[in-house]
């Protein structure tokens, strides 16, 4: 009956580099019972995202995971039992339940579960319908604010929050350069998710190729990468432009402080503004995101690129490949199939 | 008759390191006649700027300033004849007429002359109440927003415009912290200018004592220097906390491109704006920020620094006084008194 057993990766130690399985323990505990006013969860789909990596090492914008506890995760699950009055069994969830099989999720708290919307697949409520669309939404509009026939440039644009960036700025009439690594991940931009044109970072002179296609310089930069590339992007900033900061994954497995952005002076003689925002911040908004998001999907105007790792001792390894560029789009960990006799029906 | 010669700065060479005599050669010239139009100045102060160092190496927000050109100063002076009906001999004016003894000024271009209002001491046209006021007008209250009762800390705090900033900061109901060179230089921040504190970045540990200084961070950091101070107030910044890109004079001279700030993420993690601005965006409401800076001025809430060094010749060493760090606020060369019988009246 090893779904009786609740397999929980725990965090071993704070991540030096590039995260991997050796920071993370593997445990094994019972299932959990739900005290009233709570649900018990079975994860069937865990999220990887790149914030998690900062949740390892230090205390930012949520306190660090502690050595010891359950990795902090993002998941999907299907609720198995319910002592809240609006939960029922078999209902379709999302919230910050971690890495384990079963989870206790409170409303009210941080472990709050999150309805999925009827007719919408788990996959897609953890990703663009998730806080990754949500994300990519009010950072690119609220804080880019594009307007009509600008330049919108995104890195990382073949992952989950790139991806979705580019489409968004599209949809808002805007020109959209892609910057990703390796042919594959840009001819995904350009062929599959209508980026106007895409940049290899790993073959190309990232900044040659910016000046050749921004020849009015960059309007908006969405910025999920650092490094190198927000240098070479500040570089070509047209007057009054916008940086986005959603992240810095370039930067992430540093353990020593990297320089900033040499170019950073732009902002000054450009008008510029770098401006960083937390999605969690949003959340009030979420409505709103998801509402516009799931119109644009419907319409087909928005595609939603997943990528699934099997098996819940792929976790760690799962992670990591956000770090090295092997994901394509979201990337997502399928550890469970539905328990019997509970749909997951939303 | 010295005063039929036109003695004229020209650039030399582009600056290599802190700027100095040898970037520029001394000319001497005929006295220029006024066309159908123009108004013929006597310069009588020169005003040096930060700003000036860039003008000299490279195209930035305005062209560079040629090899062999008079070297691009705003300047103060007398009009001695006049060919424009809307202004006449014996006037005090303003404006962008370089580093020479006589200019011809055009209304409408960018040699404009600007009428020192009624009663306004030329220094102070050319200090507070001129471009450096309005700077600090327009980059405090429009990009860094401060509310009363936030914390302003403000770099360059015993120059110009820094200077400016402080004050308006207080008269606007914040606690202000200047950054300076030396103790001499606090002890004018703190006792005769009104900040709270200072901090005396060449014998302190900046970061250290904006830690102990603003135990809720800093709601505004206005940036005249850049450098490892911009970096200490990034770890130091508030929850949406703004960076006002105003200069970087501790980069100006650098011939290579130097890091960026290291921990420009906080903007991400604490959901900071970082923005730059030139005050030349900002001259169509001069009128506001003159007004306003008049008023305070009158008050006495406000007071202006003012450093004048003696001399034409004076002009190169006194513009390398900024980049030493020698100059107590608004940094002017006084070159001549007004002709007999033009008594400099406004």
């Amino acid at each position: 009956m090893p779904d009786r057993i609740n397999r929980q990766w725990t965090l071993a130690r704070r991540p030096q580099g590039v995260v991997g399985a050796e920071d993370f323990r593997l445990v094994e505990g019972p299932v959990p019972a739900p005290a009233d006013g709570e649900v018990l969860v079975r994860n069937l789909l865990l999220s990887c995202d790149p914030t998690q990596r900062g949740w390892m090492a230090a205390d930012t914008y949520l306190p660090a995971v502690r050595i010891g506890e359950v990795m902090r995760s993002i998941a999907g699950g299907v609720v198995v039992e319910s002592r809240h009055p609006g939960f029922r069994p078999g209902q379709l969830v999302t919230g910050m339940f971690g890495w384990q099989d079963w989870a206790i999720a409170r409303p009210g708290t941080a472990s709050a579960p999150g309805p999925v919307p009827p007719g919408v697949p788990l996959e897609t409520a953890l990703s663009i319908m998730g806080l990754t669309g949500i994300t990519a939404y009010f950072g690119l509009l609220e804080v880019g604010r594009p307007q009509p026939g600008e330049t919108v440039v995104v890195s990382g644009a073949a992952g989950a929050t790139g991806s979705a960036v580019g489409q968004l700025a599209r949809i808002k009439g805007c020109r959209v350069i892609g910057i990703a690594g390796g042919p594959e991940k840009c001819r995904l931009l350009t062929e599959e998710l209508g980026f106007d044109a895409a940049i290899d970072y790993r073959s190309e002179d990232v900044a040659a190729r910016l000046a050749a296609l921004c020849p009015k310089g960059i309007d908006v930069f969405f910025d999920n990468v650092g490094g190198e590339i927000l240098d070479a992007a500040l570089a070509r900033l047209a007057m009054r432009g916008r940086v986005v900061l959603c992240g810095a994954i370039s930067r992430y497995s540093d353990d020593r402080p990297a320089p900033g952005p040499s170019n950073y002076l732009n902002l000054l003689t450009r008008r510029g503004r770098m401006e960083g925002f937390i999605v969690i911040d949003y959340l009030p908004r979420a409505a709103e995101a998801v509402g516009a998001l799931a119109g644009w999907l419907r319409e087909g105007k928005l595609k939603d690129r997943i990528d699934v790792q099997e098996g819940f001792e792929r976790a760690p390894a799962a992670l990591a490949r956000l770090f090295t560029g092997q994901n394509r789009g979201k990337q997502l960990v399928k550890i469970a199939d539905p328990p019997p006799g509970l749909g997951g029906r939303s």
